[in-house]
């Protein structure tokens, strides 16, 4: 039997997700007290010299996935890629990955086919990572060593804090992988002060955005680099808390077909980071413009995004590899208040369970 | 100055996008006459011994690379990914890329960022390949070696042709880095003929389809393992073609948060091929019809799937890792027929061009 949500107590609807929301700093800071086991755990990596970084998950750790590319190869410019479960998993295919360091991530430690590639993974040679928020789960047993989130139990069915802390986890143990983990710790420190310090704004700021989307079906959100991530983890929230048909696209991708189905009641949602992506997002957003379409700008450079109807810029960290950390907290509040609004129940969306156990 | 469209002449809307959906087989066999070229990139492949495999592409093209993970990984069992441009073209990052083959996507050769991350990939010490349908283009003149897609010109803004024969051109290429190119050969051939004899059937199946979904908003595509290619490119077809807000996911990342935004007005469109993928395919395509979503099944194994609304089968080839050559001309089909419904030229959608400059 599963417990009631606040909703079903008598709560508010939301009241879950908002406090996990809340919660991403001290989830953060319990993290970084693991620094020097992840540290130890990076040396495993290092003297195994498996160099090719494989890394696997579903749904928000999926998207952690897509940070986890740009981490290790920005820090210690190693390839890390999504690997594809269904090869190995569901084809049986024997891969040799000797050579290979495999990190399997689920908030829950259950997801049957990462359980699955991971046992592969590892039977074949790689070094094997289980990242989770339950150290006695499947997955932590499945594999060579554990890395635990140690966000404390997320109840609301949507992931927040636990994606967060999977974000820092990968950022933290390529750093120390590259020589450079006290930096990423304290960059991290410094994270968790912005963060804590700007969500009463964030909140005020994002709240108010609910009401003009109130009836909009569909959405594009855009990042490029470090904030595709966010992209694609922004566009989630929306699709399983506010029922938003939100697809991420690479700015990029955009102008390769899809530009072509915006119109004014296809608003765009971008995020901007003032680096080597900014020319090529801010290409993507004027084009938005000519298609008619509304446009929302956050990131740390939502205001060098012309154009745009609404903006919602997060503080700079010193790192900019670590500003995923930050520019996906207006994107949770915004599906938060657009569920209010539209009378769902954010903590506990129809037809969703927390841990998924689907192959 | 661009060339008029057909629709502009004061022919039908879609007239090339229906000519080159249907030249599609002979595309293919014009492919195949560059077999024995093929067979010698793949014996320069082999001698460099190159084993991971970097694919890069947008739109298009990037839906074909992940066809190309597993044409790589099901025939020579290779490591391929779908490399990020963005590391190295917009971060500047230095990796060293010896001991790769780079594999780069572009149907105009034209793509700015491609020819950008094929010129990094050679001077840091890849094995670097354009596949192109203009052998004159900057990519192939970045590349070590081209493999010409030889599809003839491609004049409608969706590609169609194109797409099919650059995975041809994959799987030959995989097949002859694992020794059995000709099997491989033997197979497109089958293909190209099967498709050639089902084409008036699958035009007659589809054109109906166009109907109920005239007023389609937003349908996600699902499809897993050999078939998540052409979930996208069925997804891509729609959203440039019929302005519909099209999202491809895995069979497995559907239950992982989207599935909750479905509801009668969200159809899924399934593709399921009858190998190790079905039975996950079939459990989403269930989860679908929970919802109450119309649920329209393609794919050599659409008899398989319980509970469509609309079933689409294509036949069965001999070398399962090729159905996606078959698969995906239903849903061109559907989305030259859909666009016509809603009055919209599949030729030249609104905001697009056939060749993409953006970075």
């Amino acid at each position: 039997m599963r417990a009631l949500s606040p909703a079903e107590n008598g709560a508010e609807p939301g009241t879950r997700f908002l406090a996990e929301i809340r919660e991403q700093p001290a989830a953060l800071r319990r993290l970084l007290e693991q620094d020097a086991e992840i540290g130890r755990i990076a040396e495993m990596v290092r003297a195994s010299d498996a160099r090719l970084v494989r890394i696997v998950g579903h749904g928000s750790s999926d998207n952690a996935a897509s940070f986890g590319v740009y981490a290790f190869g920005l820090l210690p410019r190693w390839t890390a890629m999504r690997d594809s479960i269904t090869l190995t998993v569901h084809y049986g295919t024997p891969l040799d990955m000797s050579g290979s360091t495999v990190i399997g991530l689920s908030q829950s430690g259950q997801t049957p086919d990462v359980v699955d590639y991971i046992r592969g993974a590892r039977k074949t040679g790689a070094f094997t990572i289980a990242v989770t928020n339950d150290v006695a789960s499947e997955l932590a047993l499945a594999a060579d060593v554990t890395i635990p989130l140690a966000a404390e139990p997320e109840l609301a069915v949507a992931a927040t804090k636990t994606y967060t802390n999977t974000l820092a986890t990968l950022a933290l143990l390529a750093g120390h992988v590259a020589g450079r983990g006290a930096e990423i710790g304290e960059g991290l420190r410094e994270v968790a002060d912005l963060a804590e310090a700007a969500l009463p704004g964030l909140e005020l700021a994002t709240v108010p955005l609910a009401l003009p989307f109130a009836y909009t079906g569909r959405m594009f959100v855009i990042g490029l680099g470090v904030e595709f991530a966010t992209a694609r983890e922004i566009a989630l929230k929306l699709l399983e808390t506010c029922r938003v048909a939100a697809e991420p696209l690479t700015a990029t991708d955009l102008a390769h077909g899809p530009v072509a189905a915006l119109d004014p009641l296809f608003p765009v949602w971008a995020i901007a980071s003032d680096d080597g992506t900014l020319a090529p997002v801010q290409e993507a957003a004027a084009r938005t413009r000519e298609m008619g379409a509304t446009l929302v700008a956050s990131g740390t450079a939502a205001e060098s995004i012309e154009g745009a109807a609404y903006r919602v810029p997060v503080p700079t960290p010193s790192i900019s590899l670590l500003s995923p950390l930050l520019s996906v907290i207006p994107g949770q509040l915004f599906a938060w208040s657009l569920a209010r609004t539209r009378g769902l129940d954010a903590d506990a969306p129809h037809g969703l369970a927390k841990v998924t156990l689907v192959r």
